[in-house]
Formats: structure tokens, sequence, C-alpha cells
């Protein structure tokens, strides 16, 4: 174990400094010239001008037309070669997959959902690589532009073997090498991640966060899980399973849990809990056939309809589910102390009226810094496919986003 | 709100770089050659020798003998001028003030310790003046080397204004200034920081963590507190107050607490409420008059003192307390996947004996991660004074130690 910081030399300066630039004229969407580089990075105008001729000999970036602004020469605005870099987001759902194309921006090309197949491995790698497939030839984009494909996926996975070690409802696979199976049937790199982290990487991209700032990200989905941006990055954990909070109690009079504790948010604040408190309260009728997922989604939007619709018992139900989830939100925002809250997930928008009308009241309440500050909370400008979006951005995060890890030399 | 990262450029780069070195100098003890440096920093001979050129003429630093190892020429070791920089640290808890004299390399030099006054905001500051004084008198040390005075506090604290919300049992002290009033008693700058936050950088600089490595500290005081280190460096929050956890619940069937909830951290783990436990069982006799710092400090000696001399009641209500404690720590390291657990505080050393034989097994029970890897947990290397030798340290910390922040550009 070594105990000592590296020092940083001029190379890894110049990586840096590198996607410093891409980044400020990816976020700028409409270009930047080389003057307002200098503006935005803090660099000088040499640096600029070395580093934006070589990302336009790598063909990152393309001289998109010329501004006149007041007097003296024209400027060259440079913006993203879309097209120059792509990748494929890809998430796995227990109820359904999602496959995204993005372009080096990040904007959605091309998207497809299809059906898990059955509890069977094999199966499942075969027509995730079919939809791959698919998605490149409608998108009659050059395949070598690729990077490669991020996969979201329900945690905790065992990073170094590429695998999910639990997946719920697919039993089989823990022991299923997926990045390396993936791999090796479209012939592209493939990076697992989980959903939380994935969903929390696409939020960072598009949304107007600023680069040294933190967020909790919360992902409701079949699970509920978290995710948490500090300085500006992802904290993915030391075996990159940050996130699991699905033991945290948050209910003293919930139903007991198979961990052995009671009131845990896995069978407090999960759909499948809410749906089955509903379902005892009355609200739905307890003829429900299974716990599967898919019966357990239609369920929820009947739940979360019948809300909107007016039902006061629906909405009880769901008020309950928000004060619960407030409890989860509050533990992690008075442990980290962070700047906003934001949700997320396949579940999410059914549960976002009714969330952000009262969890901003709920969190003030147990803030421990009320004092000193308020807790901005709001739901993702990403739709439901935020995870595998968010998948598809971490291919391209390797690209583009600078990470001060990159400053440091190797050991 | 800038939304854009800032670049980095060659100064930014030196200062960096020194810090570097100065940390692997510091971290060495015995010192270090330039060529030693070379080797653990990954900086060019020509750097190291400038940099150390320039440390040496700032006296940081000082030759301190030649090293001959096998042929060629001696080598020079560097090492700390550990007199050149001093820097105070005060913990003010509840029970009792410490005051300790580090030196640059982090060593405690002098030590006091003394009963806080009543409940006056006044005499307690002109109490904490007056032993800073008698520290540096006895020290017999130039006052001019003195960096500045770090004062540890209970949390919630307003960074900005430099006071504490809202102490435990001194209820005046949200209206006082307390680092502007001790900055004009002693004329030395001061630093307020929460004693988690203290605690986990005295940690840093003392333990042999890595340099990228994480841990969570969990702080056993009149309070129960945590602090993060997230890639070698502390995770203050965005207000500097992260490390809240007392309304976590650990206790579904625990008591009922002022926040509304039921079986949180503060009504189950902290000392007065063990202390309480054991009176409602009978094991101590509930005659106690008082729920002051010091009759519950006395009452909690006495149950440890029972339970380590053999009492199964009293080991009882210690193992209960320990098992919630597992609950809290299990919350935040599922959350956080983090590499390590580190415990300490005032009340640590009394608990450590019966913690650190339970709590791995029970943190590795509910691990979420326990298929890819384990969870070291470990006692701070320092003693009971962890948070006035970190609130020292906080202050030397400016000197020394490298952060990355300190690459980027100024806005």
């Amino acid at each position: 174990m070594d105990l000592r910081r590296r020092g940083t030399n001029l190379p890894k300066m110049g990586d840096f400094n590198q996607s410093v630039i891409l980044e400020a004229i990816r976020r700028s969407r409409e270009g930047l010239s080389r003057t307002e580089l200098v503006e935005a990075t803090g660099l000088s105008a040499q640096t600029i001008t070395n580093i934006t001729r070589r990302l336009l000999s790598e063909g990152l970036i393309e001289e998109a037309g010329r501004m006149i602004q007041g007097p003296g020469k024209p400027r060259t605005t440079l913006r993203l070669n879309a097209a120059s870099r792509l990748s494929i987001g890809v998430h796995l759902d227990p109820a359904m997959m999602t496959f995204v194309l993005l372009d080096l921006t990040g904007a959605v090309l091309e998207r497809s959902t299809t059906r898990m197949p059955a509890d069977d491995a094999r199966r499942i790698i075969a027509a995730m690589a079919e939809s791959v497939e698919d998605l490149i030839e409608r998108s009659q984009l050059d395949r070598a532009a690729i990077t490669g494909i991020g996969v979201a996926t329900p945690g905790p996975l065992d990073a170094a073997r590429g695998t999910v070690i639990d997946p719920p409802k697919l039993h089989s696979w823990h022991r299923v090498p997926l990045r390396d199976a993936l791999q090796e049937a479209t012939g592209l790199s493939v990076t697992l991640e989980k959903d939380t982290t994935s969903a929390a990487v696409a939020e960072l991209w598009t949304g107007d966060h600023p680069p040294d700032g933190s967020f909790l990200f919360v992902y409701l989905g079949i699970g509920i899980g978290t995710a948490l941006v500090l300085d500006g990055a992802v904290v993915r954990g030391a075996s990159h399973n940050a996130g699991e909070v699905g033991h945290i109690i948050v209910d003293p009079e919930g139903p007991e849990c198979t961990c052995g504790q009671r009131g845990c948010v896995e069978v407090v604040c999960t759909p499948q809990a809410i749906v089955e408190r509903a379902e005892h309260a009355g609200v739905l009728a307890d003829d429900r056939v299974g716990s599967d997922a898919e019966s357990v989604d239609a369920r929820f939007t009947e739940l979360c309809d019948r809300a909107a619709g007016g039902d006061r018992d629906a909405s009880a139900v769901l008020e309950t589910a928000v004060h619960h989830l407030a409890v989860l939100i509050s533990a992690l925002t008075n442990m980290l102390d962070i700047d906003r809250v934001v949700l997320g997930g396949p579940f999410w928008s059914r549960l976002s009226a009714i969330s952000l009308s009262r969890l901003p009241t709920l969190l003030d309440r147990s803030s421990a810094t009320r004092a000193v500050r308020d807790l901005p909370v709001r739901g993702t400008v990403i739709g439901d496919d935020v995870a595998a979006v968010g998948a598809g951005c971490v291919v391209l995060d390797e690209v583009l986003t600078p990470r001060a890890a990159a400053l440091f030399l190797d050991s």
C-alpha cells in the first residue's frame, strides 16, 4: 500500500486542460470562439490555440462558421463534431431493456426497448446484442465511430469480473460474465455501471450543475437506490457499488424485512411495497396474481392515476410513501450536507407531482442545517430513460469529461 | 452560477507539487533524500531540486545529515523543520475544553484541559484565550511561529459567521461570534471546524491511509457524529456540516425522539441514551441527579468498567448499543461503499474492546458488497484528544497537504 500522493506534470496538465476545453465546448451547445474559451477556462490564448488545433486534427471538434461581434476580426466558432464519436447505452431492468444510441454531445439519436426474455442468460445476452445491432443499423451511422457500450444494471455488481452479483428476478445471473459475453457478441468494448450511478452521470451531463457542485440522486426503480455527486464527479465507491440504501430504516412501524430489521426502504418505499400497502388498505383490490415487475408496474400506475384523479385514499398511500422517502433522503442529506437533491428513474415521473409538492417541506423540517441553508429538490431533466442515457454517457465520459484524478502521475 | 470547470496552469501545478513534496517528507518521519523524493512523487529530479531549494529558503524543511547507501555520492536527507510552523488545536466539548500545541509534523508539544465555565459566552472565550496563552508560554516557543488556532466544536456550525448554531448545554451560544471573539482575544487567526471533521483530519494526518483512500470516521462523543474521507480528502459538505447522523433510525423499538421519530441514533446510541437504558434495565441504580455531561460521563465509565469486570448485564447493555451502532454504520457504508471504518472520539476508548470484537461480524452480515469485498474496522490511532489534535492539523493542513482543488485556475 503506497501512502504517498503522486505529483503532476506538463503532459498530465495538457490532457486535463484538453478535456476542460472539450467540456466547455460541449456545454455551450452553440459553440464557443477561442476568445470565449480563454474566458471560460482561465487558460491562456496560446494554450487554447494549441489544444484546439489538436482537437480539430483529431476530428473531435469542428469550425462552425464565423461570428461578427463589434469591431475587429470575426471569430470562428468551435463546436463538437457530434458524429465523430458515438456510444450505446443499455439499461438492464427486470421488466424492460432500453437501448439508446448517443452522439458525442450526449444527444439520443436512436432508441428502442424490448422485453427481457425469460430467465436465461444466453438468450438475454443474444437479445441485447441483437438490439444493439438493430440500433446501429437503423441509425445508418459509421459503426467505427462507436466508442463502446455502457450497460446500466441493478447493483451490487462485481466490477472486476464484469457481472451483476444478484440481480432481482434473474437468479442465474451471478455466474454470468455479462461484460465479457456482450463484448464478444458485439465486438464492442463494454462497461458495466450501476443503474443509479448511470442516472447520476446522465444528470451531470445534461443538467445545469456547477462543475464543483454536489447532489444526491435518488433513483426510483423496481428498487430504490441513490448516487452521490461531489465536486462535480460521481462517487462510485470502493467496489463501484455506492448507493445501496435498501436497508436504511424509514418506518419503525413498517413491515419486517428479509434482513431481520423492520421498516427498511426495501419493504416500505419500493413500488412493490407501495402497491402492497395500497392492497392491504383496500385502496387497490387484493387480487393481484404475481409480484413480478410487470404487474407491480401496472398496479403502481393505477394507484398514481387514481391519486391524480382525486381519489383521496390513493393519495394518502402515496403521501405516506413520500413521507418515508423523505426520512431516507434526510438521513443522507444531513450526513452528506450536499447542495441539492435530484430524483429520477423509471418510476419517478408517476410520483413527481406529489413528491415535488411535499418533499421540500418535509426535508426542510428535518434538515440539520436549516438555520444556514436551504436544500433545493427537483426532478431529473431526463425522462424515464435516464439510466440508459447515463450508461451511454459513461462511455463518452472517457473521451470528454475533465477529472482531477487524471492530473496525478501514475505510480 | 458558472457551470464551467476551470483549467490548470504551471504556477498552480508548482504549488500542488510543492505540497506533494512536503507531504511525502512529513510522512517519511525519518526524512527523504532528493532521489527518494523522485521515486515517491513521480516528479523529475529537476522539479524536486527546484522546489526543495525554495522550501529550504522558506525554512519549512531542513537538511538533516547525509546517508551513505552503496557506492556514489552520499545523499542529503531532507526533513520537516518541525519548529518552523506551529498550530494550536482546541476542542470545545460540553464537559471539557482540551488544548494542544502542535509542531509542523503534527506532534503534540503541549497539552492542557480545563472545565467549561458556566454558560456564559464571555467567560468561556476569556478562559479559552487564557489557556491558549498558558500553552504558548509553557512551550517557550516563538509565538510568531504559530500559524493559527483551530477550534473543534459540535455541529451544526455557521461557517460564514464563525459560530456554533446550537451547541448542546450552551444555549446562548448561537448568538456568539466564537471565531471573531477568540481571534480578537488572542490576536491569532482562528478556524472553526466540526469536531467530527477535525477528528477525521487527525486520523488522515496520523494514520496509514493511502492518499486516494476512503474511510468513514465514526465519532463517539456526547453526541454521535460521522465524517467522510474520500480520495484522501475530508468531505466537509456544502455548509461545512457533513456528518449529522443523530436522526437516522437504528432501533424501531427504541424510545421516541424529539424529532418525532422513534429509535434515532440520538436516543439510542449516545452515552446518555446508553446510560438511561442501563438505568431502566436496573443495571445502574436509577438515582442519577442530573443528565449533565459530567454525570453521564461518570455513569458511562461505571457501566464500561463493570462490563470489563465480567458483569453480564452491563455487557448486554453495551452489546445492544454496539448492535445499534452497527445499524447506523451499515446504512452509511452501504450507501458510500467506502474502504474502511475508523472509530474514535472521547467515548471511544471505553467502548473499543467490545466494539472491535462485535462490529466486524455485524457489519459483514449486513454488507451489500460482502460478495466482492470486506470492510476493515479499526479504532483511531490517536487517543481521546483526537478532535483537538485534528483542529490543530486543520491549521497545518493549509501549509502542507496537497489538495487537487488547488490545481484549478481561479474564476
